[in-house]
């Protein structure tokens, strides 16, 4: 089973990644990927595998993204105390547009701390 | 850690209900399913949440799938012994076409039974 407390951290953990996402800064999605970290979006060619490939990937989009609204939509945590999976539809409002997304990300504790060892985003159907 | 066996063991469940999937049946998916298996796919408006919710998705899909040959690529199993991170990139071939696809099947240990918490599929951005 999974606790509440460990449920109330992993939406803490992902809420503060994600709003410096939405300022331009990945840095708070790296710090918490894992070294194996594997990752999915819809710009992705296949699965990347590892924080280093990863960091890379992220590099152009530093400075770039400006989301000025969010909303996570349906926040579930499944799983145990040791690995918990995270997942939610996520509103992403820009200047421009909004848009929707589907996300999962799997955590697991490892030497106290909790770290991604999956991300996988992809875009929802829903018409925008 | 996870166990060489329970790699091997998830991995052997997916390719039977893919298999499945792949001649217009559903069932393999949904008999692994949880109660509460949460499912996102490029057609889902939103999260679908249950396998009753999966059960009513996946019945227009009976009979009319026809994958003729298809490749798991990139297969890996993370996790622990209690829950497993499946990931992989999957072509499909069909007659017309060839699709290409991320997955993330999360499996959870439930009273001695492996059953499918978590699906998210979704497109590779990777040219036909």
């Amino acid at each position: 089973m999974i606790s509440p407390a460990t449920i109330a951290l992993i939406v803490s953990l992902e809420t503060a990644a994600l709003e410096k996402w939405n300022n331009g800064d990945p840095s708070g999605y790296l710090d918490l990927s894992a070294d194996d970290v594997v990752y999915f979006d819809p710009e992705t060619e296949r699965r990347l595998d590892g924080k280093k490939a990863l960091t890379r990937y992220y590099e152009p989009f530093i400075g770039k993204i400006k989301v000025i609204k969010y909303e996570m939509q349906n926040v579930k945590v499944q799983g145990t105390d040791e690995v918990a999976v995270l997942t939610f539809n996520l509103f992403s409002y820009t200047e421009e547009k909004l848009i929707k997304w589907n996300c999962t990300e799997v955590y697991q504790l490892r030497d106290g701390a909790w770290k991604i060892i999956q991300t996988h985003w992809s875009f929802t159907k829903a018409p925008f």
